[in-house]
Order: C-alpha cells, then structure tokens, then sequence
C-alpha cells in the first residue's frame, strides 16, 4: 500500500482560484489549454507518483547505492525503470520551450507536478530537479548549437544534469574554487574536483551533462572569475549520437544521514587528458548564468519543503485514525488517538502548515511564468520584482517549517515513529538537506535582507505590504474570520512594514542587519503565508457556488486557515520582538 | 580527539552560585562534604566521560548491536570496558542511600555528572540511567529482604535495571497491557511480551534486573489493576550468589532512527515455566510504584536534553571557529565562519538554550533533594509541589529545545553536517527520542496543565509566579539588564498568570484544556528558563568578588542571558497569543 496519494483537490483549488492559472495563461501568452486538461494531468502524475514512484522510496533508502571501482554508480532496485515510465511520460518536458521538444506549459503546473515526484521519493526526484537546473541555465546561457545538441535529451530526460559548484574549501563561498579550464581549440579541459554533486553519476539515464563552475587561466580572483562549462560524461558526436566516454568520475558517494538512494558524489574531472568541456555563456560570467538556474532551484527547494510536508501529514492522519490509545475526552471506550485534542492541535498545525506552504510556493513559481512572459517591460520588473523577494522566503520558510512538520509527524506516532520500520523517520532525515542545500537558509535570510530589501531600498517590499494592507481592508474577510482574527493579521502587516523600516534604516549595520535577518525571513513567510492562507479562504467562500470543489473542501479550507491564524501566524510576534530588541 | 569536553566551569557556578549546593546539604541533613570535592568530582567525571566514553560514541553508532539466535545481545567495541570503569569508580551509587552501598550525594549533584555521561554518549549513558530508575523504585516500594538482596549490586552498578511497561497495544496507555503474573509460592510467574525496552538484554552487566507491570489473574481492569514485579535475568541464591537463568528472553532488537548502540528490546518472559518475579509494592499498586521512578526519570530525560544541547554546541562552536569561509562584514580577508553575524546568532542561540535548560534542571533536581529531606511537613509539601510543576517543564522544554539546538548545530555545519562523518547527524537522531519515552511531551503537557495546575487549583503555579514576580521586582536587576529587557520579563509572568487564569477558568472544557495544553508548556518553560538565567545574572554579578568563577565567565554569562532575553524570551508570545486567541 503506497503512504502517498497526491493532494490533487487543492493543488487544483490553488491553481484554478488562488493562483488564477486561465488569468496567467492568457495574460502571459502561455497556452491555456492547459486549463481544460489540468485535473487530467495531476491525476495522472498522482497516479505514477503513488504507484511507481513512491514503493521504490523505502526499499530506496534501505539498499541505498552502490559504486565500483572504475566509479559507476548502480541505483536501487526500481529506480532505472520508475524514471523509464517517467521520460516516457514526458514529465520532465513539461515547462520547457517547444522549441527544444518541450510541452510549454505554466511553470507553476510543473511545479505542481513536480511536488508530487518529492512526496513520493526525494532521493528520486533529485534526478529530475537538477536536470531542471541544467535546461534552465543552459536554456539561457548557451550558444544555439550547444542549445540544440543537449536541450532535446535532458528536456526528455533521457539525459540528465548535474550543477557542479561546491569543493571541500568552497561551499557557500563558491568565489574560492579551484577548479580550472584550460582553452583548447574550439573547446577547454577541465580539471578538478568537486564535491556535494548531486545524482553526479548513475544508471538511469544513457547521459549525464555536467554544469562546472571553473576558472580560466587569466581569470580574477574570487567570485568575478568563474565561468561556466558543459562538461558531458559521454561525448557527444556531430550527428547528435553518443561518443566516447569524457575524462571525468565519480570518486566516491557520502555517507548522509537521508536520502540514501540518491547519489551525492565526489566528482573528478581531468584526471588523465582533461575533460572535454563548453563555455555557457560569457568567460568570468559563470556566477550569473549559474544564479539564472540556482533561482528557480531554490524556489524547488521550497517546493520539496511542501512535498515534506503533504507526505509527513498524511502519514500521520492516517497513523492517528488507526492507532487505538486511550480514552478521549468525550468518549467512554478507548478509540483512534485523533480524537486528543493534542493530537488534533499536531495534524491542525501541520495540515495548515502544509497548505500554507503550498498556496505560497505556488504563488512565487506563477511570478515565474509572468517574468518569463512578454508583458510591458514596467509590469515585468514588478513580478521579476515580486518573484526576487519570494524566493528566498519559499525557500526558507517552507523548508524550515518541513522540518517541524516531519518532526511533528513522527511525534503522532509515538515510540513507533523512532523506529525506522513505520518509514517517518526516513522522511524526516532526508528532509533535513533541505534548509542546507541550494544555499544554506542563513544564506536565503541574506538574500532577502541584503539583496531584496536594502539593495532595493525596500521598493518591492513596500509593494508587498501595500497589497497585503489593501487585502486586509476586504470588509468580505469578516465573513469568514473574527475582527480578532483579522486583527491580528493587520497588525502582522504593520510590524513587518515596521521591521522593514527598521533595516532599512540600519541598512549600514551589516553586523546588526545579519544578526536579525533570519528572523526577518521567519517573520516574512509566516505572515505571507498567512496573507496567501486568507487569500486561499476569501477564494473558497466565492468558490462554493461556481467551483469544481467539493463544498467539504472549501469548508475544510476556511477551517484550516482560521487554525493557521491562530496556531501559527502568532509566531511572527517572537522574530519581531526580537528584531526590535536586537535594535534598539 | 574527543568532541566534548565536561563544561565544569558552567556545571559548578549553577550548583555552587544558584542551587547553592551548601545550603541545600546544610537545609536537607545531606553530607555537606560534597560542596568540598565538587570540583574534584566534576574533574573526575568530565576525564572518564571525555577519555573513556565519548570516544566509543561515533564507533558504537556504526557498529550497533547483535543479537544472537538465543536472544544474547553483544554491545559495541568499548562498551563493556568504559561501563567497567564506571563501575569501579563508584559513579553509579553517587546519589543513593549509604545504607544499601550509596554515596549519600545529593541528587543534583549525581545529576549534573549524568548530564556528562549523556553528553559523551547517549547511547552508552541510558543503561544507568534505567538502573539508576529500578534503584529509586525498589529503594521506595520493595521489601526489606528484595532491598536487601538486589540494591547493593545496582548500586554498585554490578548488575543493571530496566522498566517494562510498553506492549504492543500499550504505550501511552499502559493501562491496556496484557502481561500476566500467577502468584506460584512465594513467587509469581510472569508472562507476556514487552516492546521498547531499553538495555534490556546486554553483556555489560552480570545481572540484569527488570522490573515488570503485570497484571494478576484476578485484577481490575485498567490502570488500577497493574502490579510490578522484579524479575531478575538470573535468579538470585539465598547467599546472594548467582543461580539459574530465568525464564526470559530478548526476542529482538528495534532498528531506530539513533541510539544505536543501545539495545531497544522486545523481551519475552515466561515461554517455557513462566519467568520467577517477586512483588514490588502492594498488589494492584503498581503504577503508583512505577510513577516513583518515572518522575525522576524525566527530569533525568530532561537532563538528556541538556547534555544534547551541550554537546551539540560544543560540536558547532569548534566547527565553526575552524570552518574558513566568505569575508565577514568588518573583514577584508577571509575567515573562520564565526566571524559572520548569523553564524553567532546561531551559536548564540544555541549557547544561551544550553545553559538555561541546565540551570532549569539543576534547579528542578535541587527540589528532589528538599523534597526527599526531613525538613517540615509544610516545606516539604512545597517542594513538592514545586517539583511536580517543573518536572513536565524540564521534560517537555529541554527535549523540545534540544532538537532545535542540535538541528541548528547540523546547520552551522552545511553540507558537512548533512553527511555522517562530522557526527553532529548522530547527535540529531539520537536526541530525536527525547521527546518520545518516559511519557511523550504531549503527555507532559497534559500532565503539566491537568494535574499540576488544574490539579492543583494553580497553587503550586501561583506560588511559582509569585516568586517570579518578587524576583523581578529587584531593582539590582537593572545593573544587568536594560529596562526594556526587564520590562519583558515582568510581562512575560503576568501573560502566565493570565493563561493560568485561562486554564483554570475552562478547567472543565478539557477538549479546549487538551488543546492549548503544549503551547502552555512551551510557554512556562521559556519564562521559567529566563527566570533562571537571570537569577544565574544576579549571582554572576554578586560572584565577581568572592567566587572560584573567572571574571570572563561570569560577564559571558551576564551576555548569554542578556541573548536569551532578547532572543528567546519572545517566543512565549506565539503560545501566549495562540492561547489566548483558542478560548476567546
């Protein structure tokens, strides 16, 4: 029996009413006959998801990997075929351009796809993601001709990508890494090493393309002088058909503490001859083409902090509607342990955690779609605007609270949940890489402080706060929640125009303004999420006439977010109080 | 290299400066020869749990455990010779009656040297732990002859204990356990399967002595029909000599998450003739006898929370300080990543988290002491009460909090945290049960708001509070903290006393009660945590002229608090506002 079965009700209710998926595809261009067949699409990726992808996830994490000698790399059992019936599919083609063989549809219905792949099986859905990165930088960066020679087989997936950053002195600051290309004729060798590399080396697709961050021989020192190559594992001929075998290995996987059936590998590049790579993009440009890619990786990220979530809910309401303990307040026999109001509390907290995540994260990958589209240049910045300031907080509070979910989820099951057999102790290992990679959540809180507020002197920040304070003027809103509720959250509003205000005006503070910005980034995603959270409710009180969903949903809805207002949107108090207490 | 080093410095200024050790020893009738060899003591403990069982942490969780056809369990390399050492340096019979073989040690005392062993290794440190549990039971419950015959060698630590309460429909309702004991002469026969018993077979010890809930043939149904018997692995001659096996047996052993050098066992009494038990207490009284052991058991799993928490910290603040990476703000070259603000929140987080939940522990376990002394009726009656409050406290807040601290302590490592070989993955899963056993911390909570507020009509929480609030009123607070600082720890006690307000008013609503009852938890426990940093603020700044402390430490402890205040303090207003917000 599979423990996931994908939340296609409400991915479906944030698409069609909270996201407005038919609004975005015709004012962006996309093609909207995505909106007739999008019930089709989820059920049919929830069904490869529960059915395929999700039974190899557990069996995944206890065979774990295998490498030889000569450093190849075998998958667990079922892996190889379950991404088969995945490129068949075409699921790993759909956001991409039909110019390369791709399907063109809104990034955010991908991205709903794709949540479901990391509720399944993340060590899985790595492969996927980080071939998403490579289409995306190579999209963007590349010559037409590299353009046309890898695009199609990593938009099909029957190639697959890797981002080559990290080695043992260089993580977050990527600027001190050695790695080096030499030119040679109309290509460069490649040699060095590099580690943390993802999916770097396996059996499931017949190619691997390597994006590596090197430097050339003349280059600057630090970040100004990296540039970007493709360095494919298999060479590829002038007709398009595989070559020889390029001078690059895996030397080694890591020992980590989750996501066991995915190869993290020790990459070796050069060793003999060199390895044969292209320059994406200009020389000493590599930092920009490679953040082109680590943006929307990031948002991904955030998306798999979702994938956590849904999966660690469901596998603890299920576990509390069968796990018999105890008497209930209100009842005389002893039944399912979901009738404790403590138990409640931890499924009321998590399930509204879980789709306040979601509602958030999908809002941030339709700003995507509108940056990408051809909208007026003004409009454009606004979204590209929009989207800047949402990244590091999807990536951050979502993959901070998936923490905390998974946690709270293994605690419903009590002793059991220490125990690997019941399977919510992988969950909660493997989601532990997520506030590490992509950028550390340190490094996203950064981002949104220094970066998207002062580098732009809070303009898209006041935007923000702006649209939130007209929304909370919607008389309509009391309709659905209590003038306390609805109170609270203005004045959520209002402390985080305050804490803006704030460092904005420490802006030349880089000791104070780094000491306070993580709970800057708290404090941004609780109450976003809280505003996409009431959002989601106003559009579920207008839906119940006029919407394919079910009115127990939307009742449910307006439920679970008057819980996230409760339970949950308080907790911005404590960053304030602390942002005020740390500058005053 | 060992990880840990014992943080005897912190160790001593709260037993000496805050719990004041010798006024407790002098008040309480126990041997104020203590205070003398404290540091000695302290010294002692820290080099065995430094040299001898740190070092077999990191081995032991790779290596595990096996188990035989015949249920014989052989533990990790190490492991035997480090609980040898321990035995012959008495550390096991610190804190027990001088008339069984104990050391006549205040329990505070014993307690602060356990925090070491669960610091080097908590795997290794739950077989005392568990004995330590079966001393106090037997020592409260058992007749003089069983005394006689079984303390001495626990003590001594020769032979070890367990408790075996959970069954597989029985967890935190034990009530429903199965487990049979038929009266056979001047013994029972006991037959049953008992799960998640922890060192419940093993080859440290020449005895192991388990002590077992059962239910006799005529009983109640439910929890006032349990009795508890001592069943030894092997039966004890009338000459105190070692006879034969008895009719037990490990099954097999629990493939968890961590811990996993500690045996988790199923255990089967009774296949055969029916395994030999003796009567613990009366008949049918079971529990009673059982929750004498489990009170001091979690505060003892709280003080596992502690030694997580140091441990944890100690593991970043090397990494950190080594870990060269990025030029920090005020910096022109590149630096260890202490250097970086967030960085030293983080650390400062963690750091201030540690030693407020040590001193709350220390303060708690103080409260066994006075409440096991002769003192008055009346003051005893009040220090008990006062250790009724804090034990669900300590649990639940210093487990809770040692998550956070060793998943924060992971970050601080990045992707080199992610992978088991730094060993701070060990540290997280290992901790990941101390929110689960000896009673979950939603029991805590329940326990907390039911028994010991509503319980209790809010008379031992009023008397907390009222303490509190004198506390506060010292004007030589001001000296040390800001007033805005103080301001919100006078605000912080009058928000308990309204949520106590609260509770008592909807006593009787125990859906509502069972509701809110974590975050009130959550809540008491930041506020009394500050209580006790800042009491540990006012003795540091009386100490300057007349303590063994170094002047550095005791400004770096006025600093921690000063951090905990601002940055910790505030998230009582999240449970404060959830509270609130659930009954209005």
């Amino acid at each position: 029996m599979s423990n996931y079965t994908a939340p296609v009700e409400d991915m479906g209710f944030v698409l069609k009413e909270v996201v407005e998926i038919e609004k975005l595809c015709n004012e962006t261009g996309l093609d909207s006959s995505t909106v007739e067949i999008l019930d089709t699409v989820l059920e049919a990726a929830g069904k490869l998801a529960k059915e395929e992808i999700e039974p190899i996830n557990k069996p995944g994490d206890s065979e774990g990997l295998t490498i030889d000698g000569s450093g190849k790399v075998s998958t667990a059992a079922g892996f190889k075929e379950a991404y088969q019936h995945f490129v068949e599919g075409g699921w790993g083609s759909l956001q991409f351009s039909p110019n390369y063989g791709g399907q063109g549809v809104p990034f955010v219905v991908a991205a709903s796809v794709q949540e479901m792949w990391h509720s399944a099986n993340m060590s899985w859905g790595l492969c996927p993601l980080l071939t998403q990165g490579a289409v995306e930088a190579i999209t963007l960066n590349a010559s037409e001709e590299l353009k046309q020679r890898y695009l199609p087989k990593l938009i099909s997936g029957e190639w697959s990508g890797t981002m080559n950053l990290t080695e043992g002195d260089a993580g977050t600051d990527v600027g001190s890494l050695k790695t080096r290309a030499t030119p040679n004729g109309e290509h460069y060798l490649i040699r060095g090493q590099k580690i943390y590399i993802t999916w770097g080396e396996h059996d499931m697709a017949e190619n691997i393309v390597h994006l590596v961050l090197a430097r050339l021989p003349d280059a600057p020192a630090g970040i100004k002088g990296i540039s970007l190559f493709l360095v494919p594992k298999i060479l590829v001929n002038n007709d398009g058909t595989l070559g020889e075998s390029n001078d690059l290995k895996a030397l080694s996987i890591e020992h980590k503490i989750g996501i066991h059936a995915c190869p993290t590998c020790v990459m070796s590049y050069g060793e003999e001859s060199g390895a044969i790579g292209y320059l994406v993009g200009e020389e000493n440009r590599g930092i920009q083409c490679m953040f082109t890619m680590m943006n929307n990786a990031r948002l991904t990220v955030g998306l798999q902090g979702v994938s956590v979530s849904e999966r660690a809910y469901q596998q603890a309401l299920s576990f509390c509607n069968e796990r018999v303990q105890g008497v209930a307040p209100g009842f005389k026999e002893p039944g399912p342990i979901i009738r404790h109001p403590d138990v409640q509390r931890m499924l009321s907290n998590m399930k509204s955690i879980t789709q306040a995540s979601r509602v958030l994260t999908y809002a941030a990958c339709a700003e995507v779609d509108y940056s990408l589209s051809s909208l007026p240049l003004e409009n454009i910045e606004k979204h590209e605007r929009r989207l800047g300031l949402l990244t590091p907080i999807v990536k951050g509070w979502c993959t901070e609270t998936a923490q905390e979910v998974a946690s709270v989820s293994l605690q419903c099951h009590g002793g059991m949940g220490y125990v690997e057999e019941t399977g919510i102790a992988q969950i909660l290992r493997d989601a532990r890489i997520l506030p590490i990679y992509e950028g550390t959540n340190g490094i996203q809180a950064m981002d949104l402080v220094g970066r998207k507020i002062i580098g732009d002197s809070g303009l898209g920040a006041k935007e923000l706060i702006t649209e939130m304070q007209e929304f909370a003027k919607n008389p309509a809103l009391l309709e659905m929640i209590s003038s306390s509720q609805l109170g609270r959250f203005s004045s959520s509003i209002n402390d985080l125009e305050s804490t803006i205000s704030i460092i904005l005006k420490h802006s030349d503070n880089k000791e104070l303004v780094g000491k306070v910005a993580f709970d800057m980034l708290m404090m941004a995603g609780t109450i976003t999420a809280s505003w996409q959270m009431l959002l989601s409710a106003e559009r579920a009180s207008n839906a119940f006439n006029n919407s394919a969903s079910s009115a127990d949903f939307l009742e449910e809805k307006v439920q679970t977010v008057k819980h996230f207002i409760d339970f949950i949107l308080p907790r911005y108090l404590s960053n304030f109080t602390t942002i005020v207490a740390s500058t005053e």
